[in-house]
């Protein structure tokens, strides 16, 4: 089987949006995000679940199919950090705390050059060029496993354009947001390339899977 | 984290039925069932699958959950094989050739001792007993992990009429068959203990998703 990168519980709003334009430390996703992530946060599988119980339903089988079979990930910068430009320092190590939920290697996409570190069992490496040497480098690292693109919104269209998706799980959550950074104007826009199922959850989120023709 | 008992990919006609009266060799399952399985034969991840290609959708999302932390099985004799009564020698070694799919112990309930073998990386073991104690083998054998309910129907319903099960995931194919080995008459049964999500795929099938209230 062949090594596939793959987007998953990507999320955004009714109206298409995953992010607001003005992200900052206070707000890493430039709007209330909360709202975005109900519907993973309520599984028991949700990775940050610190009380028993959750649903064990649709919603949970993406949550818990989030770290399955992959072997590393591939970051946009903005996801890591709020930071732009040329790193001040190397003081800031992600949003995630000591224990990052990636547990493999992460390849964060930067143009400027930084040493790589170890958190908890995930390594980030900082890397510049273009989407498909990127690629070529989380595969190696996957051993054999996918990779997952995580974000944010640029990134995985930078990739969509460079044509290099296999499987995406985007996630709609019934709240709209009118303006910010955005996946699509619709969903249709994909289907030239990828066949959908769209599958509405109980919790009000509708889970849309795409794979290539 | 504890230990669960799920049942996965459990599939029945629409009226309910997992399994014909009428075992044998030519038809372990006493019907047509390649009908029932048909959703999980076109998906992507289905194990016995020989051909690349096959669908990314929802229904792949089950088929390739079905090994997903689980650390041993738990099978009805008649899932076994179609013999009846004292085993008459040990040359059955189940309808799986020579790598049976399950990768870890197998638990075989029967009333007819038989001692333990190893296929692949599949060890059957053969164990009578009431189904807590049996649960309670498998579950020290999965080392952490999940249990796996396989099967047949009547397994199923011994063990839900214990209250043991923890999750089913069950799939109601549009067949229709009349007569043969019920699950239900309808799903509702469960709702007084299990939360229950319905999920039609875009294939035709509808996912049946129940955890415990």
């Amino acid at each position: 089987m062949s090594q596939l990168l793959r987007v998953q519980n990507f999320t955004v709003s009714s109206d298409g949006i995953a992010a607001g334009a003005h992200q900052s430390f206070e707000s890493p996703f430039g709007l209330d995000h909360g709202d975005l992530l109900a519907w993973a946060g309520a599984t028991a599988s949700w990775p940050n679940r610190t009380e028993p119980g959750g649903s064990r339903g649709l919603d949970d089988y993406f949550a818990r199919d989030f770290a399955h079979n992959i072997g590393a990930e591939i970051m946009g910068r903005n996801k890591f950090g709020p930071q732009r430009g040329p790193w001040a320092d190397h003081e800031w190590l992600g949003w995630w705390g000591d224990e990052p939920p990636f547990h493999t290697p992460v390849f964060v996409m930067t143009h400027y050059e930084r040493p790589s570190f170890t958190l908890g069992d995930t390594t980030f490496h900082f890397v510049g060029g273009e989407p498909t040497a990127v690629l070529e480098q989380a595969k190696e690292a996957a051993d054999g496993k996918d990779v997952r693109l995580g974000g944010g919104v640029t990134t995985v269209k930078e990739f969509l354009d460079a044509d290099l998706v296999d499987t995406l799980h985007v996630v709609v959550s019934p709240v709209t947001f009118g303006s910010g950074l955005r996946l699509w104007e619709s969903p249709d826009e994909l289907l030239d390339r990828f066949h959908l199922d769209v599958v509405p959850s109980p919790s009000g989120v509708t889970h849309h899977l795409f794979w290539r023709k």
